[in-house]
């Protein structure tokens, strides 16, 4: 039998809830992993090994209840838990214990999941300077960021479920660099109460997943809905638009040869995939990302950088002190360019059963730094819904995936279409860590 | 010498910060004037007299340090407080002690004020059923909803300052009921990490206050400022649009006598007021923001229900429940035509100094319920900020206020567009209990 920790989370659930496993047995393999691969990793950043065993213990007890009845979820550290630490990476939250759950958080829990433990994020969800967490595939290179440690232990088979939050490229870009789906909803769709702000016109809430039925069991949970009550669709005769986006000179050799290869193969499987050139419009999202984020940033740090100024890093200082120049009247064309873009694409979306764009400029760097959002900020911008589909494999035989976007709440849809055109690119081999 | 809890904020932390008053005695006159007044206005949830003054005597001690230095706030209890129960008017959250104050009771500590209490608000600031308090100037009527409390105890001279939301109308229209300034600030301009969420694309903090000097006061503390520097305007030859709304027919005797009175001082002042007629896409935003506050509601309240689904109010069930059906395709719609009515309004706002618009739809009625948003809700859609004018008496003797509104981040422009016209509109007579 499959080592429990192995499992994915639409498995661990059945078998927990048809009475083969206790949540006992899939929290102390899923410990055991962590045990033989922690000190590579370095995921977590708060883990309580007693109080998990006794929740998992009394979840045995009280028998399956919940959709999600026992399965450990990690959490990354900017969102808040009630009975673990929520640090954001910062000297300011240290002694932090939050009393209440956010509000994912208590869905979850409501749903019978048990809450495993918190994970290295970078300050705040907010800079590029990364954590001490390091990708299970080459502890030399970033897991990328800012979920950081969410991706990496869901990579490596430590827990079947992760949350992470994105404001730029959060939860795809570590998806796209750990070999690990993952579902970035519409912009709005699960509540965000109790993950730090940032930018509140961009937060999201991100899940990470080893398999597109697990992201389907989360969506339920979270009472995900579409515009319109999604079809299923048939790869064969599916509209595919291969979209390589306003920032497409950024893409390293490992994601061109991964977008080639995902249109090639989308297309051997009978998928029409014509090219999607955007309006000029769209060419400026980038930079129109930039000033929602920082804009806004500078409101949401005030207090941090009032409260404690010399503890507060100089990143957020800057932010506050609006070094960038982003004066209002930007703020307010970048809030009105992107509400037209919104618009625009979802019109332009509404021609194709799904987007194919990267994920990432390439494979995950060596050293520090947590890698670029380029090629993520705009979707995140234009609030739609992005899965991240892994599968490919880099010249340094990092992972590399490619995303899937549809225009606003089509993210049931789009769960559908990962989930035909997940098992296409996963046969390219570079997924999570076996 | 002027009893210490008349003094407006500006005037009280002139005083401290010269060394004539000191913290605790103007702390001890708020309490005073609680003592003989709380039984009737009840405002207050959480009030622990004993902890504001020995933080009085650290702040006298400490000496003046910060703009707020001493200065009594009432904070309305959906915002976080590290030191009182936050409770929302829930059964949730009956022992709910947050670890963190919210950013902006942070940036006021930060700042020196002395956070006083917790005042009263409907369920969640989401409702329109009554709390406890009751309106100041006559018992028998509400101070209006859902900052009830803050606008209440504020009117009543309990305290210099007061702390509410707006989502629909729960800030302005409690000011004018109550006969009070307030100030609804650009949407964002305000950081509202630690706010309950309700609608996070309509969430704003709003202050109360008893002068629009105390209300600059906030707004440099908070670091507002406009997208263009406000240059200072005389009221001969100010441009005043006069605009009813879409919702005019709504407005009862007392809110048409305010508005034809407020334009006729304007004109005598030499202003040069003229009829503001919005386009017709203006007349369906009362329509999407109910489908954009429900349809948020939905996804926000989605943990307290599977948490506590029988403790949790049914009105908050048929939020979750979309008993409102409201579909995302309308979600979608109410986000589109809300983002062109914010650029359009902007637009036809920039040719005037300022709008001037009903704030209720009349005086305060009697019983529990706390009145109609119907004035305030499309302004709150449009991000656009709003300051209350009190000063006008209805037939009943209650207080009747009017709006003046300007395009988003013209903040500051705005307050200094109420600096000249407050007088005007004072020197009616109804504002604040004496």
């Amino acid at each position: 039998m499959t080592q429990p920790n192995l499992l994915s989370a639409s498995e661990a659930v059945a078998r927990m809830r048809a009475g083969q496993l206790s949540v006992e047995d899939l929290a102390l393999s899923c410990f055991a992993r962590i045990d033989a691969r922690d000190a590579v990793v370095k995921g977590w950043v708060a883990l309580d090994r007693d109080r998990v065993l006794v929740q998992a213990r009394e979840l045995d007890r009280l028998g399956p209840r919940g959709p999600l009845h026992g399965l450990p979820i990690a959490v990354k550290d900017v969102i808040q838990t009630q009975d673990l630490p929520t640090r954001h990476n910062s000297p300011l939250y240290q002694d932090s214990f939050p009393a209440i759950d956010a509000g994912c958080v208590r869905t979850l829990r409501a749903a019978g999941a048990l809450i495993f433990g918190k994970t290295d994020t970078t300050e705040f969800a907010a800079t590029v300077r990364g954590g001490r967490s390091r990708n299970p595939h080459d502890s030399a290179r970033t897991p990328g960021g800012s979920s950081s440690g969410s991706a990496a232990v869901v990579a490596d088979c430590q827990v079947p479920i992760g949350l992470g939050t994105q404001t730029g490229g959060s939860t795809i870009r570590p998806a796209s660099f750990c070999g690990v789906y993952a579902l970035k909803a519409t912009w709005g769709a699960i509540n965000r109460e109790g993950l730090k702000m940032l930018s509140p016109t961009l937060d999201t809430l991100g899940l990470y997943a080893r398999s597109v039925a697990d992201l389907d069991l989360l969506a339920d949970v979270f009472d995900l809905e579409d515009r319109v009550s999604p079809k299923a669709v048939a790869l064969a005769g599916a509209r595919v638009a291969a979209c390589r986006s306003p920032v497409w000179p950024k893409a390293e050799a490992a994601t061109r040869a991964a977008f080639d290869t995902g249109i090639a193969l989308l297309r051997r499987a009978g998928a029409d995939v014509v090219d999607l050139d955007l309006p000029p419009l769209f060419d400026t999202l980038p930079d129109h990302h930039t000033a929602v984020m920082h804009g806004e940033a500078r409101a949401t740090f005030l207090s941090e950088d009032r409260f404690d100024h010399a503890r507060l890093h100089d990143d957020f200082r800057a932010m506050v002190e609006n070094r960038r120049r982003i004066s209002k009247a930007a703020l307010l064309e970048a809030y009105d360019v992107a509400a037209q873009g919104r618009m625009a694409f979802d019109a332009i979306a509404a021609d194709f059963d799904a987007v194919l764009t990267p994920s990432a400029v390439g494979e995950a760097p060596v050293g520090e730094g947590t890698g670029d959002a380029s090629f993520n900020s705009m979707w995140t911008l234009l609030h739609v819904p992005v899965v991240n589909l892994p599968g490919f494999v880099g010249p340094a035989g990092m992972p590399v995936g490619l995303s899937l976007v549809a225009g606003r709440y089509r993210d049931r849809h789009l769960l559908g279409m990962a989930k035909i055109i997940g098992p296409l690119f996963e046969a390219q081999g570079a997924t999570h860590a076996r």
